[in-house]
């Protein structure tokens, strides 16, 4: 297992997103920097969503003006609608993603409307991109476990995963959203859905809220898939579980890959001052193992 | 893989005898009490060490003695040579446990002799415990990695497995003491040891130190092993990262199991209650993340 991983850096975005504490425009600009001079070359800037429904992502059009024309770099931003879509353009996305689920339940509560109609409102969208050529990433939450339905079947996955592949995706990433899975069930939806989606277009996008998810990473990998979605730090909460950790931190994802021999390109030391910078500016220290251990032993060399 | 997993339960001793805050005799009954009625059935609770040298086990003899009775449970304690044997004897010890180390540097600053030297000491230990009809367990230390000297081969590691193994231990644990494996070397060493010790006589004792432990469980439990050692609440810490993590967590072993369709026979919710108890003795939150995640969801739900 000594090929590479493309791993997607989701902290500016996923991450604050759903920290409470707000993170100012100029302070996002220079986490994103600090991450793409750490070896991050995919980054999550962005949403162009209402600043009211998420005062965390106010400002991503400038965010975005900002790092877009950085050397090395391929920035994604989250688009919710043609309105969304409009504001991104305008900002000179390359990149965008959209979201839907695959659960009904978690669907209706966070964007108010079916898995169903939530595809045909990503419709026109894809289609605009396609036209502009800006590429389109899928998102699907709740692949392996819904806080309002609990057990998602994979069929209900795939279904949705089959539809943002045929639509135009050129990515489709499978979210643990409540990081509720475990490393059997994260192998068998994989192998599932690769039967639609060819593997090499499935990202793993999982939350380690339940410590969970290298151990699910390291499956997935043993079962074909390549590409790791991350947040430095571990950035990003549980929404149905306040103060429950969040996205698999990138530190824990580089530790484990570099140590099995596949080089991510990431210098860690690097990577830690941004991640305990984006850290004392939400007020809290970060929740990565690696984090923490590297922390502890700096302070014990002093 | 849904077979059968045994876990070894080593917060009361390993756990607690690596963290700075002492907890007394009748707290840590208390705390063997909890845990075997959690439905964790093997669980070390002493060392008959010298209180000078590890204040945190001090009257081990007196835990023994007030929990080799009950129903249900197998009790292990750690002897580090025939003085300690002896104590442990007189207080009903029906398992010990004696440790080696797959490092030499690790052997000489741990116990100031040599590897070789250190096995040659159990032996006496050893061929007593056969004659008291006494089971004996083998910890090897450092088997993914030393603080003194980075990468330890894994022919060290067979070597001392093998010697243990030789001298009549039924179980070798495979201790990755400062937490830096990753799941290929941990899967590498499990196969170049099971070489030489039968699978079923191999135990993994991985610390979380960098977030790894799920990841190299689950490793090892495809390429066979089944037996794990862990500690509630991620119990213990690292001596060489003070405030890093220690032991995985005895929680979030379970959840995997679970998750994976094999049970485990532990009750999560007194597992947890046990974990928060531990917690506030010793004066910090749990650190794992299903304890964290679950006092969360408490917490909101109230």
């Amino acid at each position: 297992m000594s090929d590479s991983v493309r791993i997607v850096e989701v902290g500016p975005r996923d991450g604050l997103q759903n920290e409470k504490t707000p993170v100012g425009a100029a302070d996002r600009i220079a986490l994103i920097k600090a991450l793409l001079h750490a070896g991050l070359h995919t980054i999550e800037v962005g949403a162009f969503v209402s600043p009211k429904a998420i005062p965390q992502m106010v400002n991503s059009d400038h965010v975005l003006r900002e790092v877009n024309h950085l050397a090395g770099g391929e920035f994604h931003v989250l688009v919710p609608n043609e309105k969304g879509y409009e504001a991104a353009r305008a900002a000179g996305a390359k990149v965008i993603a959209v979201f839907a689920s695959a659960s009904e339940g978690f669907s209706r509560a966070n964007i108010n409307c079916s898995v169903a109609e939530s595809i045909e409102r990503f419709k026109p969208v894809i289609a605009r991109a396609k036209a502009d050529r800006i590429k389109v990433r899928g998102y699907i939450s709740c692949v392996l476990g819904c806080p309002y339905e609990g057990e998602v079947k994979p069929q209900a996955v795939v279904d949705v995963a089959q539809a943002l592949w045929d639509l135009g995706c050129y990515e489709v990433s499978l979210g643990d959203t409540i990081g509720v899975g475990t490393p059997s069930k994260a192998r068998h939806l994989l192998r599932a859905v690769a039967g639609h989606v060819p593997m090499a277009h499935l990202a793993m996008h999982f939350h380690d809220t339940y410590g969970q998810a290298l151990a699910n990473l390291y499956a997935g990998m043993e079962e074909g898939a390549r590409v790791i979605d991350s947040a430095a730090g571990g950035l990003g909460g549980c929404p149905f579980a306040p103060g429950a950790t969040g996205n698999v931190a990138t530190e824990d994802v580089v530790y484990m890959l570099e140590g099995m021999g596949i080089a991510t390109g990431v210098d860690m030391a690097r990577l830690l001052a941004a991640t305990n910078e984006i850290s004392l500016l939400i007020g809290r220290p970060p929740v990565s193992r690696v984090a923490s251990a590297l922390n502890a032993k700096g302070r014990a060399a002093k």
